[in-house]
């Protein structure tokens, strides 16, 4: 059984590798009389495009947005509304160089799925990466700016923004200037040291790791105990992101040196006193705000000679070409909004007014 | 939807409260022909049973397994095998004391699900924490117990034990001395400052956090990307399990800091130079060593004075009785072993080998 | 993948063989505060409780459904109510005489799983048919009890009867008289035939097949496009009984005779004209009355001599002793009942308000 | 939970409406290295394709078969092979005149999903019956198509024929003459009588009835007892094709008239002396050719005038222009043939070689 559908009430299944005709997804479950504005999909679709910035791939995407499927404009409306049947949607490739990844065809690439992919299904498009390739991500993207407007009508916000970038941390947290550096940083001081280290290690053709914070109002209940908890469904969606080493919920891992009474939370008439729980107790969201972080790793195609083996099992000596970001940060940061909506507006849609009575 | 099953090949669906006639599984999907010796699944049953020692609770539960259905001793064999058809296991209560519970028929205890399952369900099981107490993970370890018996055929081997307790941290790590210490610690002299940190916390009546590292041998190929990664669905059940409040494989969040040219494992002919992957690439086993770590929060159980409300709203000052350990470990280091287990034997079975076309 | 999971939000999940200790279930996703009372949840047992009558196979079983888990009794409640957590229910067997089997270790009985469950699974509990026995349909009809009280509250009700046996069909319906006859036919001359025609296949040592209705007054909009239409799913699970060999929906195959102009139902104010298309267009149910078929084949346990093949693959003859039926109708009914019920409640469930915007 | 996904290892996802983009789908575990034509998937689509005769539609669709993803020509190849990754495919409209459908925008035609569809979903795209048209089939052909391929492997062949039509029913068998008429009919003197009944159906503006029976070698051991039995999924998979109003396997609804000794098949040293099983026994085939037959309605889109009710539930009159057919046969016969392979190749991966413990 393979494994490219994310979701059980609203179902993402992707489709599409690197350097393949494109990437796209169908949503299966998505509820009807959702207004699709086609600008606002389009908006999120930007945030994660490449050739951005100095610190980015100067591979040139537009990934548009091409709605296939399951919606409808009804008469004396300007735009389209979901219909309650499948959403498909897809982002053509445009500018996939495969020529640059020729004499990738016969090495492993370390880091990379190349040997992994190889040795589970015995063919692999070398291309890009193929399917392993974060252009999947495009898709992931696409469909969460879907679940997001349906989200929005349950009042449900989610933000994701750079916490640590190459060693350095940040100090303090202001959301409101997330949009004034290139890293969706909400530090202003952190952002400008990130920039630097960025463009230090760019110079000695390396890469960087970094840490994203995701944050979202949820209501209380979303959530599915015993195994499909919010919290090990949200950890489910991070860790499939490529980078993604590890996730953290609250206090995370901080609650190992932590003791009990500083780590409960007291309830209070209001709420809680405090939010080490990251806005979830025994599965299910608790009210108040979820609070995620990943560790990302840093990129693996670097510009430095690695030691490999090729097809023929022989060590051989590579040094990636191609067009290749410093850091998954900022790029990953709308992925992982993607991630945690996708599985928000799924535990809303499994959590039915049924399920009391109603 | 509710959420009470757990892998899609080997499929576990658990039943069961704290309080009521006991917990249980149903196992789905177990290949027929496996032998199952009962004395070998009680042994894994005895490594989470309650009552071990002066860190524990007390309730005595002898947690004995009793398989349902799904065996056949064909004639002339001692042992009974599985017959392909669902394994139902039962592990019945016997000292259970739901009276310790009345007082908190109607307040809310601090880190436990006792106030989102009210809010989730309208209704709530209160004695002992019912569905969400950790008695569930009896029924995890059973169903882990007969996954382990695939996964010998297969030579794949789980092992868990304490990497940190009370913010003492191991600097050694000898697998052979695990049985030395109640801790499964793996370093005897951090175990001995553990034991001192028990002791210590348990007069103050609070209770400790801690880390818990899982190692398993596993061929190559394990895995299903794009969502159903092997580090995606371990992530899930681990962090289905009540303590855990993050997951890491590998280098984990220690990437935050690392250049690409340290993290990359270099691939040589006989494996990989290092192992920050934590034995995965791109979602798929590579062969190497697969590593993790949890983050296990302390007990919410405390004995000291809390705040909190009760049914009305109304402020509260509560102390928890009943019968609880000072820490989820080790207790937990069997339940965290027997989801990787599940997770991995699912995989095993989703990777046919129709797959590669045989 | 194993296939002992009926429904998606309503999931049930049986286990338990005809000589083993018992057959059971375990309903995930029963929504909370439904009051379960035992006695009425006996009462649908007993409907398919062996030993009713001379038609019926002697064995004696009480049938007596526990409820293991999932209920809990509120303060001041007489009756227990779902939890909203995993209710398993367990009928433990009495009067199983395996002793019975041992002359068929070694022999297929025709008409029987025998010989496909051992080249399936390389195993088999021979033992009365081992999974494969009529009795496992104990743990559906128990859960679709638990159903019926969800879908009372919807006002879904469903209504079993037998329209032909051995070849005496039905010329009237009265389902007021399904009571007075223990074929629960609804045409007391028939009945009377039917009774003859059982009582004359009993002396010849042969068994007879007939046709069983199903009506279910259903609210209009259930069914989920375009491949779990309504139809699509009663079908599978009427299929998975037993004994049945085809399943048709309003005017069934009637229709390979019909006009398009004769077929089509037209459409009045108040509903519709007719009911060709048995309560379904398009896979949604559109509110008229749910009306089904299936044919039910002789039970295959005849006193007669039949030839068959040993596990050596050599010609022998067999005669079926045991204790059995002379057909599958009337004990099928409720059985019939149970997976029209089951798949009712699961769409209804998964018919979420929220779909709706709502 | 919407239902546009099919089968569990083999999963095909599909999306499009009528009057929209395209159809298509998105299949989810094909083994990797299966060899797709082009040219083979083509010739699939082309025995469903519309306009093919004067009992046909003359909308004209060239119904080409677009591959977007999952596959990989190797160097050295010259035909593309499946990867393991989603296939995605997809058929764009090129001929739909949604401006005919503009009178039906506030009507409902009787026998169609339009009603059922608003009340569903609360919106509807009403040109050309949207989702609900049998447009939507396309994309199951194109599924099947590539199902076939991963079938031919394994020996498994599918085949479907018209055995009844408007009354006329064959009397001969003979597969090798299917290609000689239009209806796949193997009896070329039922064929001509079919084609007179349709030209003066016709002139009568009204539609056929018919069945259409289906046919498959298949090995020994598929299907998964006891709610996903081969027949039920089989069951599943045809009753959710929109004309289809019954199912049956063997010998079906003839079975109600029989004895068990009439019933049964012996079991010989070969394998069985008759098959009125249909090739499966207790949810298992059993190495005999799986025989099914399915009711198909007549088309419920006819020129007569009917009566039916507007969007305000008055009572009207309608007249179906558009383009339609005579009868779902033919061009239902490769729909059928493509679930039934579509439920084959998934329970060929279900029935992985792990489940033997090899």
């Amino acid at each position: 059984m393979a494994g490219n559908t994310f979701g059980k009430a609203f179902r993402v299944t992707t489709w599409g590798e690197s350097h393949g005709t494109g990437v796209g997804a169908v949503i299966d479950g998505c509820p009807p009389g959702i207004v699709l504005d086609p600008l606002l999909l389009q908006a999120e679709m930007d945030r994660r495009r490449p050739g951005q910035g100095g610190a980015s791939s100067p591979r040139k995407e537009p990934d548009r947005i091409e709605l296939l499927s399951g919606i409808f404009t009804p008469e004396g409306e300007e735009l389209p509304q979901t219909t309650g049947t499948p959403i498909s949607l897809a982002i053509f490739n445009k500018d996939a160089h495969s020529k640059s990844y020729d004499t990738l065809r016969d090495i492993f690439r370390p880091g990379h799925g190349d040997i992994t992919y190889l040795k589970k299904y015995g063919i692999r498009d070398h291309r890009g990466g193929g399917r392993a390739s974060a252009r999947e991500t495009a898709a992931r993207v696409a469909a969460g700016a879907v679940a997001k407007q349906v989200l929005l009508a349950h009042n449900v916000e989610v933000c994701a923004y750079t916490v640590a970038l190459g060693g350095v941390k940040i100090k303090t947290r202001d959301l409101q200037i997330l949009g004034d550096n290139r890293f969706f940083c909400p530090d202003s001081e952190a952002a400008e040291k990130m920039e630097e280290r960025v463009l230090e290690v760019r110079k000695q053709g390396d890469t960087l790791g970094g840490i994203v914070e995701i944050t979202a109002s949820c209501p209380a209940g979303l959530g599915e105990p015993v195994f499909d908890k919010l919290e090990a469904e949200l950890a489910h969606g991070l860790m499939s992101i490529g980078a993604v080493k590890g996730v953290e919920v609250g206090a995370g891992f901080g609650v190992a040196e932590m003791l009990g009474s500083e780590n409960n939370d007291s309830i209070i008439p209001d709420g809680f006193s405090g939010n080490n729980a990251g806005g979830i107790l025994a599965g299910i969201s608790n009210g108040d705000t979820i609070v995620l972080r990943v560790a990302v790793k840093p990129i693996p195609s670097i510009a430095k000679v690695q030691k490999s083996i090729n097809l023929a099992n022989e060590e051989v000596e590579i040094q990636v070409g191609g067009r290749h970001d410093i850091s998954a940060i900022p790029r990953i940061i709308p992925v992982c909004e993607a991630m945690v909506r996708l599985t928000l507006v799924d535990h809303l849609l499994r959590q039915t007014a049924l399920l009391r009575g109603e």
